[in-house]
């Protein structure tokens, strides 16, 4: 027994020992539960793996982004372990772990039923508390067909294993190597309950499965391909401990709550009629509203920075995008072409650059213009499949505030900054407050212009990134192939990260536009390019606000600021002389004369969560005060009409929430 | 010789006299220069023709509409005469008058140059003197063929003389008529100079011609299609007086100035960039901002009259154009689909109004509610011919100012009244004040809904109208099948007529959407709809302004309300803080601190119609002064800044021209 050298890395520790021959990875982390595999080399191994010689081995916590991939991916063995032993007959599709959970696919004769999922769950815990071992074992191609010959789907697997990639998940060996099978074997007897075939690797047993829950099941496609059969999908979850599983269970009933389709429905802001078709919205008055409460701030400030507003049409001849190139790189997210005058192709614009750019190069520009800001709230349309669009935050046509900037090499990091700068402060003013931002750089394999001008411009958008003392995450070759680029990563009220603004460099337009302007020597220059969007999409950013507020919107955004609601008929008029003066300053704010009895009324204003109720009885009416009442159903009482109307209006000014 | 009864009627006024057999129309108003033609038993006929017993004659006056189209017909017909005495392998096309004037087109083998205009139209002076009788000879089909054997374009329109209608205007025979020729005749000889195929009538000689100009040439295919040769096509003017003649040139001349393509450039306000497209306009940082500065003040107004904001897709499945029948009715006027989704058709929306319907019809309606005003700047893009796209005003993509009101059936006089008087106040805020109104009504042969529907509707449009006290011109049989509807024409500076907003009920929508309110009884009632659009394209209203100021539009719509003009380098520093100031206000101030001289800065600032030069030397600084200058060229000197800045935001807030 000879022997081995083992590096043992935790972070930045390294550790040098010396272990003998047929030590498992396992061994080298004894009593740590937490440890469910181990990185040897680079490449995830099970903790059964024996190290060889001169090996460096981290160990693979379950916590982690590796560990709990790990972990759902065990859990989905155990989920097709019972669905196969409650239903002998169902043919395994695949199963690999997702955000935050896994599922699994079978071709069964009929749907999941609500109650197959409680029962197949309640397996599952048996399973767990089996304590089965997974146990891996190489293959070959014959003896793997030989051995899933009932498994068509896995037969087919095997056939196309080189190809298999993306849509199978982890659950085929990609490339060239080798075929492996994992059996769940009973830990005392050592006999085999189950068995996939898989690539790896697994928790050791399936005791280490702290805590899962099956979720829901749909259809699917096998291979997610409309011309395959349909497939039954079970979706579950899973957490290293049973605190993490209530805490998402927790968020979703949460998200469900504030899913900003269900409030757009409940809060009367806008609908996706059928007629229509999907992905393009239909904004209600109140949507309306809030839309272009939105839209008016963000154009005021964006005044007061110096952009300009120009308007661009919808359609425009291909010849735009044949100049711009996107019929080159972008022609899959774009709608059909229209044929007009007799074979001119017509399109659709995805974005409005090619535009602006028309505009910058309308006349003879001078570095006296320079920087040139020009602004539009410009409607796109792109043909995003029909399976990704989902309500707002995935459209078909949705407005971006998009601005291009044109200045000097000169101006550039200035303008980057006070822009970066610009952008954060405005999104603090809707509301979001917790930021990372995300560099990303130029793919090797796919970029336009110079490595100097790449490494100065990326340098620069470091040094403004890092000006704004938030955390800098870096995103290496994730830049399009025509400039550097900043995101703004937003965490809104339930800690869901959005992307939210983007600021681009761009290399290729001014080329392929040929954009110049004079300089002071009278020389012909090109000048540098920045896109800039801040909401990115205002359907989409107005989905992230809603959901952020769960409907309940500072008193600036909301469709009613404050309603009146008289305790009897007799203060009626009182109120409606309150709202006509709050009109008259500009404040949105109705009188509920209905015949309803005032507690339904507060119900009813409650449940459109508008952020001022005003009540008013005698009482108010003969000392000429009114009552504040809150959305948390707090009051203040007595509050004289003038400091009344001086506080709405002060809310809505400050853009606070109340 | 028998006696013949004729019925003599001028306007109201009839006479009965009885002339003996063979007296020509002429010999009924002898001595009447200005008579040119006579419209017997409604047909209009040569001053030759011989009057039958109990016909009904009434003299047609050269300055009448029917006598300025025969003046410019008959010129056209001298016009073809000289070309083909100068020209005399030129084959004639047609000839027919046109708005203002008259054209012909001729197949030849080169483009008429300027020169051979002037050659032609010298040539017409000599034929005008000649006073060449026109003679009309009624001819068989056969005897025509012959006689204009060497005219290929004419034995074409004989042959198809039963179809030939709207393009080959009135110089053929319409329908199962007689074919007719018209000699030119001289009149001493009576020897025939020149002849056409025509239907008539003309003036009796040419010596009626009382002024004309030739006054451009261009191309033109054969009967209006691309398919068909080529022709060129000379345009003519003609009038009654040399006043009148005088009169329509310098106006051209006016209106030429005007022209907002070359105003839009001048100004740089807008362009149509050949990469996008005839009729797709793309504004400018400063076209932009008159654009906004249209579209805040008339939202401003509207949401005051309680209308509500609504935003609506561009594109949409063909199924909601299905459903409100714009796929029947509609079709050529709309751009061609998209197909997306493997076979659903997308189109772009030509109109705004099936949105609203889905918007109203999105959840249930109380009688409460109603009225509903939903209003939108809906972007609309509609398949205009290139052949009629003319600039911003008749465009392929432009946006309404488009409101739909729901209202119940007796809210709806109330509802059209103060509808027509808010549209009237806000057209003369915009600084259109000459008005007058159309009402068309129901076309016998089309109409959906009942005779009594349209009937009251009517006499409710009508009343509503004569309210306003402007002239009422009544449009018989011109309502869209859907119902009738009030048109506010405007006349702008110069003395055009611009069809401007349309009030129009609609029995016909409400119907196919099935749209619905619950009245106060429970029951379920179709609301009243009325479409209605102030400015009715924001481009092409912007346009009207634009050539009705002439480009010198009041502060409030200018792009730059007041520029600061130093006298020297020391005063820049005074300017930029007075400008500062005035920015607070939300005035939109310049200092043009460039290198130029002061007299070449007022010069171009000038040119670009800024309302207020700011001017400021040592004087006004020392006194805390400033001066303004006014595109007049008249100044005002030493006013305290206070005061400057209160008048222009005075002015701006106004609305005023300065």
């Amino acid at each position: 027994m000879s022997d081995v050298r083992v590096i043992i890395q935790r972070d930045s520790e390294r550790e040098e020992r010396v272990v003998t021959t047929g030590t498992t990875a396992a061994e080298l982390f004894p009593g740590e539960r937490a440890v469910v595999a181990a990185r040897v080399g680079g490449e995830l191994k099970d903790l059964a793996y024996e190290i060889a010689d001169g090996e460096t081995v981290e160990p693979v916590l379950i916590s982690s982004e590796d560990g709990l991939n790990i972990l759902r991916h065990s859990t989905a063995h155990v989920m097709a372990q019972a669905v196969q032993e409650i239903f002998p007959e169902a043919k395994l599709g695949i199963g690999p772990p997702v955000k935050d959970g896994f599922y699994y696919d079978f071709d069964v004769e009929r749907p999941f039923t609500p109650e197959d999922l409680k029962v197949i769950e309640k397996r599952m815990q048996e399973i767990q508390k089996r304590g089965q071992r997974f146990s891996r074992r190489v293959v070959t191609d014959e003896a793997a067909r030989e051995e899933l010959a009932d498994e068509p789907y896995k037969l087919e697997l095997i056939g196309i294993k080189g190809a298999a990639s993306a849509d199978d998940g982890a659950d085929v060996e990609v490339g060239g190597g080798e075929l492996t099978i994992y059996d769940n074997l009973d830990p005392k007897t050592g006999e085999l309950s189950w068995r996939d075939l898989c690539r790896g690797p697994h928790l050791p047993t399936t005791r280490y499965i702290p805590a899962f829950k099956l979720m829901r099941n749909a259809s699917a496609y096998w291979r997610g391909s409309e011309k395959n059969k349909q497939l039954q999908r079970i979706y579950g979850t899973a957490w290293p401990t049973k605190e993490e599983l209530k805490a998402h269970l927790d968020f979703l009933v949460e998200a469900e709550k504030r899913d900003h389709r269900k409030l757009g429905n409940e809060l009367d802001l806008f609908s996706f009629p059928d007629e229509v078709g999907s992905g393009l919205a239909v904004f209600h008055p109140k949507g309306g509203i809030i839309r272009r409460a939105m839209e008016d701030y963000s154009r005021r400030r964006h005044e007061e920075e110096g952009y300009e507003f120009v308007y661009t049409p919808h359609a425009t001849k291909g010849k735009l995008f044949e100049k711009s190139g996107h019929l080159d790189w972008y022609a899959d997210g774009m709608y059909p072409p229209m044929q007009l005058d007799e074979g001119v192709d017509y399109y659709l614009k995805p974005m409005n650059c090619p535009m602006h750019n028309l505009i910058f190069d309308a006349r003879g520009r001078s570095y006296r213009e320079l920087p040139l800001r020009l602004f539009e709230f410009g409607t796109v349309y792109r043909y995003e499949k029909s399976g990704v669009v989902h309500g707002l935050t995935r459209a078909r046509g949705f407005t971006q505030d998009d601005a291009h900037i044109y200045c000097t090499k000169e101006q550039m990091a200035d303008e980057l900054d006070s822009t970066l700068t610009f952008v954060l402060n405005l999104l603090r003013d809707y509301g979001l407050t917790d930021f990372y931002l995300e560099l990303s750089t130029k793919d090797p394999e796919k970029y336009v212009g110079t490595d100097e001008a790449w490494e100065e411009a990326t340098e620069t958008l470091r040094q403004v990134a890092e000006r704004q003392g938030l955390p800098l995450v870096p995103d290496p070759g994730g830049a399009a192939f025509y400039g550097p680029k900043i995101s703004v990563q937003a965490k809104d009220a339930i800690g869901r990260t959005w992307q939210m603004s983007t600021v681009q460099l761009d290399f290729n337009l001014p080329e392929r536009f040929e954009l110049e302007y004079t300089a002071p020597d009278g020389s012909k220059q090109r000048p540098v390019m920045i896109h800039r969007a801040l909401f990115g999409s205002i359907e989409r950013f107005f989905a992230v606000l809603l959901e952020h507020y769960a409907g309940a919107f500072p008193a600036w955004l909301a469709p009613v600021q404050a309603v009146g609601i008289p305790i009897g008929d007799a203060h009626v008029a009182y109120l409606q002389e309150f709202a006509a003066e709050a009109k008259k300053k500009g404040l949105r704010v109705e009188v509920d004369a209905s015949s309803d009895r005032m507690q339904k009324k507060i119900r009813n204003h409650q449940k459109l969560k508008v952020p001022f109720m005003i009540l008013v009885g005698d009482e108010d009416m003969n000392a000429g005060t009114v009552s504040f009442r809150y959305r948390d159903g707090s009051q203040e009482n007595g509050i004289p009409r003038d400091q009344a109307l001086a506080k709405l209006v002060d809310v809505v000014q400050s853009r606070v929430q109340v």
